[in-house]
């Protein structure tokens, strides 16, 4: 076996280059090209579908409809698990079908290209340093001494503050802020209106106003980190705020000074975490869950869609509700309540 | 009866004139010219407030001290319902006075006016298709193969994608990004910092790392849409996100990517719509209301502020709460608990 | 005594000019030089640390690792107040450690300077009035009839509509949007992706559509303000939404129409005070708080995260929960909840 194929990116692909695109075994014949990837309501027959039947990394297993859904598809092509018996069609067996699917979409779907360069509509100071491959888009503002790397695109309207450091292939959209004392690593996405490095949220009350402590941090984000729209990672007091390789945050998400995330962690919509806290590796947080300062939240962590985590939580604990407690006190909790509500109209 | 009059826009009005306007019944007489609406603290002589006691659409009605503060206002004018016996100055009898408030504000404050054309300092794709009568203001940003209806406004800084699509009469705000693969109706209004078309939060995990999964279905909003600053609407992953004709969305929401919202639909601040979720006609979000993914969302329900759908709700339901229930059983609830806390102290 | 010395902005310090700036009783001696201040735990010898044992003005004393990480650390110089029997090296006795900590690292870190004058790919309108000494960075737009102060700065890529005001030495960082009818005092701070007078949401329902109620009234903002990342502080309907001196708001912060804070109100990350809402002076909003509309808070009211304001909130009070209620109950009901559970168990 000699690994994946080098196949041209984009181009349509038959059933055996996609079996060996994602490492599967093909079932059954066609003579069919393929050329993308489909939701088996919309998909024809030059589109592939992805489906199983049992429960995904995503705790979701399909409903009723949506098997009837991928029985009647017309889909020329399936990736499957072995927990569909009957594709109806040929098919391509694979342990995760989503992760086949992906791999298969990321050939089919070219990112957009950017010709390397500056657009002359763009304001870059004299002593910034750009990598020449890297793409300065229209209007674009690079300030003194910062420095892009190979292959960086700023899309466009893009604000590179001073000193800050953009690394290669690092991909900056429309409306983003880096401000100074920002470092970016490689191969990171950052999607437009969020803000890398603006001051954390430090005030002290003089007796007359509240003095903000100048936060002077700055922020410092690994390599391939990607981060939604209208984010916003705050700039640490004395040491940088810490985002590590690999982590994924949605859109809205806030990240406070001097936080420190390890790798891969995920921070879905409206998640937030409080200033100095300290997330381990491959930690999620559900959408607009939250914590307070100062806590260690352990490796492998998983918090619920808004808890509000008060205290500390241990490594590969699942914790949920407010104040955050582990899942399984909160369900019996939960299950008590509504137990106590229900008794109370007998009474 | 010939309909509402055809006045110049901005022009001070006549208490008939007002009349004809809102399509209700003058009582008492004026000599006064009307100039705005205004409300009834700051009002004087040649303005016009709008009044009734008893519960608006919104579910309130006036406390004791704005009864007063209506009672000492200087308007010269009320709008008033007939819920106001004595209105204390000359009125127009309507069914709606808010209603009626509304048209006569939109008459007296005329929309900012934009001259048609491409700003010297806008950086427009020479394959992009502009109409003549659409307006590219400063600085703005229209990418290769993007569409600009007739009489569409791109006020400034604003960002459009490769491709995407802005309906005639849209008017974009400044640092609006929208993405490839959207396209926008006619009659919309983004404000500032939203964002439309980023990919959806779509992950696989390959074993080492969080592998996005290319969201490529775009974002299809219809016509007359307002979304507030600072929103953002994802892409979906092989099909469009779709928002229906006529929703309103605020400040800070979030629509995830593959939702599909129906008409007039209303999302109030924060409010979160998870992926794939599907909101009916005419439902209306509170503020930080969320869902999780690959519900539905009957058309009419009514979700409580900050409630968290975890189910299907039914049409026309209101609910409320965390899990989300029919906001009786809710209230119920919320009395029996503190019913239940209350008699834990007799203990 | 003379008050504070005057002392070049940056300029390293001995441990007595140190003392003498903020104020303080230098106890031992050291002939090091100062460069900065910085936390406990990368501090070397040219550096000045705070400490406390005692509860800070946020609630939190240190945790033993904190202490130790104090007694291990190598500063040359810690800012300490009595609850420090001990420094272990030369120190500086004040009131308040972190406030000296504030000036002092506000005397070492300099902020950015910004060239007086309009970049030349700014877009001016011909009648904005622009003081001689304010700077208007690159490809910032000012529109029509629009006012910028003395020592004003805008950073790049701000927007500021048509007749808004910018007090003097007011900084508006990029993609920052200033929209018309608003005026912002003098030296206010306002962070990247903050919107400033877009329209409230305010709509009526015509029986076809919700027809938007013009929200013309602006905002005024007062001095020495502070406005976070990503933040909305709308217009309101037909006077100014109002923000006071000294206010302090975070990132994702909402600001609704027509509502009015008073003096140096503090809004902590994504906190939402709703339309038509009143703050008093010094009152404290904690993360992801919110208010309904048409309330009144109360002059140094404590609002805990998360909490959901109902109804009028007195000066003064500690409140928490959903819905809100006076701190003490909320910790007592949470208790006895608790309890219930408990037994619920024995049952």
């Amino acid at each position: 076996m000699s690994g994946r194929p080098n196949l041209e990116a984009g181009a349509a692909l038959t059933a055996a280059q996609i079996a060996a695109l994602v490492s599967g075994q093909l079932e059954g014949e066609t003579q069919q090209l393929f050329t993308r990837v489909m939701d088996v309501l919309h998909a024809a027959a030059e589109h592939v579908v992805f489906f199983r039947v049992g429960i995904d990394t995503m705790g979701r297993s399909p409903s009723q409809a949506e098997v009837q859904a991928f029985v009647d598809c017309k889909a020329g092509l399936a990736l499957v698990d072995h927990s569909v018996a009957h594709a109806g069609r040929p098919c391509v067996r694979v342990a995760n079908p989503a992760l086949a699917a992906a791999i298969l979409a990321r050939h089919f779907e070219a990112p957009q290209k950017y010709v390397a360069g500056v657009h002359p509509s763009a304001v870059v100071a004299e002593d910034a340093q750009l990598d020449a491959s890297a793409s300065i888009g229209p209007l674009c503002v690079v300030s003194s001494g910062a420095k892009i790397g190979a292959g960086a695109v700023l899309v466009a309207q893009v604000f590179v503050g001073p000193g800050a450091v953009i690394g290669a292939h690092t991909l900056l959209f429309p409306h983003v802020s880096v401000y100074e004392r920002v470092t970016l690593g490689t191969a990171c996405v950052v999607h437009s209106g969020t803000t890398i490095g603006a001051p954390g949220f430090g005030y002290v009350w003089d007796g007359q106003r509240h003095l903000p402590m100048p936060q002077v941090g700055g922020v410092r984000i690994g390599n391939d980190v990607e981060i939604g729209t209208n984010s916003c990672i705050d700039s640490g007091t004395f040491q940088p705020t810490l985002i590590g390789d690999g982590c994924i945050l949605d859109n809205h998400v806030q990240v406070g000074h001097n936080a420190e995330l390890g790798r891969a962690v995920v921070l879905c919509g409206k998640a937030g975490i409080s200033g100095s806290t300290i997330v381990g590796d491959g930690a999620v947080f559900g959408g607009q869950a939250a914590t307070v300062g100062h806590l260690t939240v352990g490796a492998g962590a998983k918090i619920a869609a808004r808890a509000a985590i008060m205290k500390d939580v241990p490594a590969g604990a699942t914790v949920a509700g407010f104040p955050a407690v582990d899942i399984k006190q909160y369900q019996r909790d939960q299950i008590k309540l509504r137990r106590l509500l229900r008794d109370a109209d007998k009474k």
